[in-house]
């Protein structure tokens, strides 16, 4: 069986092409042939070696992957052989809010992940793909998406009417906006790229700012808000667009952390969170039960994931630099 | 000044054409001159006798119209002269959760309402309306969009995805289809009429349920939950639909009470309540600060008020047989 | 191994001693030897063939009860041999809200309870006992305890402050009285005996109500209230109280229903939940998280059950008989 | 009548003794005779020219006051002459959530504070002492007591058994504790002081950490929890102790951010929020709401403030220069 391993090498060189055993599912376990894989921002760290991913090398890299079951152990009856699934992210995290014990079991870190033909995953650690979904599609979800619907519907507690700013155009910022938009909400998208923004224009975002041209995007953005500013941020910077995204919320706001692409131990100056009385929470993907929920809400509203595009197996490496280069829009994935 | 006055005649002759002297605005408050009103259920009670409105008659009726502010009195500085406003249903519940307080302060009931050329109110009881909505629209909004907006979004707490079950065609319930579909939940909603429910098709209702062919409808609507049921049931019977509705409901599901059209004292077995651990909050229009929440959301989602007619002020009784013969579809309005 | 089981008799003839093989734990699964079981209202009404417990007959009863680990089957590692545990009640509901399939997991009705010397269960169906505790202060809490928990904190989601209002001195009013006194709030709590009152009080009641000499005993409540009336009611009664217990509620107040001991066909009139604005939730015991979450309150605050009285195992039927007498305070509990 | 004025002198000089007019009240306001202030960080950080107050020099200094209304004018109903009332911290925050208008109302800063014989506020910006609450305690609430409410209750959201970690003994702090153990959850506390930490003993806190001797006080704070960490963290540190609280509080907790003593342009590195999945958010007082909510909770648990002293009106530099030096446990009051 063919996959990836992911070894100590400095750079992308450390995605290695390896053939493993056939994997046997145990008493609870499900085989997943995997259709596709996408990629994540954190694949990109973990492959770099500048993230722990938890697991001594070499393991399998990773963590979003969906297909389909084909073979069942003993006792299994949430899914049965022939369902197309994707495996969960942190394949512990049931329901009810995030705890500590969930990190051991994140895919393609701290245990081996989705980039192998055939997978062997605890029947709990899979979930249903919505009605229609390809394998390419159901790959988009358990990272990128679910964190998007943690950060706008669980902890953002946003209702129709609010308004949500996203910063950028990749994965988690699109699915923001698909979600934002299923739920009435109004958006407003920041890029450095005019196209992406006319881009982003046509899936629904309300208002746009280029914030090449606007350094101090926030200004521009509490324009748009009548002076006050929006309810919930999606902030995928961390310390680099933090200052901006404080200005940008209203009082009493949100910010929804979910990405530090100015790396994690940079730092941010928060007494604004004070005088504005602003709540900021790390969002780290979600719960089963939050997955299950959103897949209701891709189901009702129609949802398809952007894929920017989709590289053979044999071209993982040229996926990985793909994401690097960032100048995708939605997500990046790799047909198995 | 031309209004009515609800006197206490046994039925609608209780309704008597008046004329009152101008209002002048006191300190803090301020003259609208009324556009609109529309009419609900309450209205019809109050008129024929059947429910307290609180006030010792004569009372000017209705508790919902909208209109321009022509006179502001004393420091007021929330509105201007010119402002397109509807007024509060409660005139003092302004933020928070619902107090005892707020019921002396009911418009059309406890105190003077809004069927009147011109009516003075606190400026703390106004909110502007939605852009580009005329004053007819305007007056659909202080009770029966506001319920629905309360027992949907503040009580009922849905997510995109969940499935909400509306009984009938009335003011509330298609307010409520609106408002479901701009949050991306699914809808399944029931009528005796086939023609009611092909009009709520296009108005986006997922699903439909004749409870004429189907007395016992929770049977049909757990079906199309899949066997399960609906998370949020507006619930506009009272006891002569409550066992459906709690059938209809899922595990852990929840019922706004919004109506009791079989009669106050009807009474209910609530021990299903307690096997499938559901909730059941009645709904009592709602606060300012929801009105406002609201009308964000009509803003962004181009929500526009279903109205079934509009009749000129001196066929007033006219508008309230056409409300209780109870053919209408969405709200029955009043120009002034 | 001794125990017991429910036949069909349509007494209390129904419970019969037995003799069962030992059980043997497969994988993931403990043995249990239990030290006590407490009795239920509902263990009463299942044994007396009123209310459906779910399986067919034989069944060994009893929902609740607490022991030690002496045997784990493969693959465990929640809990181990020696552990001193307690069983769930829904032995499938671990996190989040109920779910309809959890009622398929209840413990002395859909499936074999706790009335036996050992019992075999799923490792994720126990929870730890606090500290300190023996088997008897064990076994009152999985249904007893945990749904005051739920009712008070889960849903009632009461501060510090609040008024609680319980009803008669039973197993779940008791629990109710310490936890709210726990969290800061004010108790006022009914019975028919002053004595059981005066014992309230030395529980840390803050004022008590005789509902024989007060009928309309939501009037003290609501003088002791300064007119208003209490936030939370923990409804027993069902039909029987619920008029006084909406009555007793402030606008907007919140009436947790956790027994119906009118009868689940009883009925009610259901519409001052609409002009007061309460919510009223049916409370079915709880999850595992919920359960864990009591237990860690239960040891800051050095929680103590109040047990009536303990019986030993061949006296089963007498302890049946003495809570149908109706006499006890706080628990009745069966020593193993 | 005597009062102090904030003129812009670089240091406490600043805070000159001067003679104001008599305040009248105007429609709807009250004058209330101060019976004493007390002081806060926010005091020191205005008056020593660091923190923008928000309004020109010379401005009343002080947030925090309490005494007895003895004027009210036209159309006060609220409260009436004799009621022992404290002052609101933001003026115009009554209920729901922060706005960004209220900031314009924040007394001894944006506008006119308490320390004044005589102080005119709209009755809608006073609330009523605790029963037997002398003008030296109720003047401890509006900020101190109200923030450490706000960030336990309102948006801690604590349960009874929860951990909270509180930092240092200060006014806020050792309302923290009080509430805290009020609700039900155990305390951990720091300090440099081991005679400040016996004395949180006595006040209930359940567990004590020495700062000075553990600099890296999360170690023994995760200890203190099994290794895991703390539910909620009150910081008053800012970024000297972000890092610290971040480590010290479990998966999926919580940090009210109450304080930035280290500056408010002290940068913090915010990537553990995300792989922890913390909320931080900040807190600035509470409203009437919360206020009174709060006083329900001071009345049923009998709580005292802590006040460590008290000094006469022309002592005010004194009492400044007493909580500058920063050796205070509790409040610091003047008495006018």
């Amino acid at each position: 069986m063919r996959a990836y391993h992911l070894t100590t090498g400095p750079d992308l060189s450390a995605l290695e092409p390896v053939e493993l055993p056939e994997p046997v599912p145990g008493p609870g376990q499900v085989v997943v042939q995997v259709g596709a894989v996408s990629l994540n921002y954190r694949d990109l760290v973990i492959a770099l070696g500048r993230g722990a991913g938890g697991s001594a090398p070499p393991v399998v890299p990773c963590s979003d992957g969906a297909g389909e079951v084909v073979a069942v152990g003993d006792g299994v009856t949430r899914v049965a052989a022939g369902d197309r699934v994707a495996g969960l992210f942190f394949q512990t995290w049931l329901d009810g809010p995030i705890r500590t014990s969930v990190h051991a079991s994140a895919l393609g870190g701290a245990i081996d992940g989705m980039l192998a033909e055939r997978v062997c995953l605890d029947a709990d650690g899979v979930v249903k793909l919505p009605a229609g979904y390809d394998a390419a599609e159901g790959a988009t979800l358990p990272c990128a998406a679910l964190t998007a619907w943690n950060a706008i519907v669980e902890e953002g507690g946003v209702s129709a009417g609010d308004t949500i700013l996203l910063q950028g155009t990749g994965g988690v910022s699109i699915f923001g906006l698909q979600f934002a938009k299923a739920l009435g909400c109004r958006v407003i998208i920041t890029s450095s790229s005019d196209a992406k923004l006319e881009h982003a224009k046509t899936l629904g975002a309300d208002a746009t700012v280029n914030y090449r041209e606007h350094p101090e995007w926030s200004r521009p953005v509490r324009d748009l808000c009548g002076g006050d500013g929006v309810d919930l941020v999606l902030e995928v910077g961390g310390a680099g667009t933090m200052e901006q995204s404080m200005k940008a919320a209203r009082a009493g706001g949100r910010i929804s952390l979910i990405g530090i692409l100015a790396g994690a131990n940079e730092r941010t100056a928060i007494g604004p969170l004070m005088g504005k009385g602003l709540r900021m929470t790390g969002i780290y993907v979600g719960s089963r039960a939050m997955f299950e929920a959103m897949n209701r809400a891709i189901d009702v509203n129609g949802i398809r994931p952007v894929i920017d595009r989709s590289f053979p197996m044999d071209e993982t490496v040229d996926a990985y630099r793909h994401l690097q280069a960032g100048a995708h829009f939605g997500k990046v994935a790799i047909a198995l």
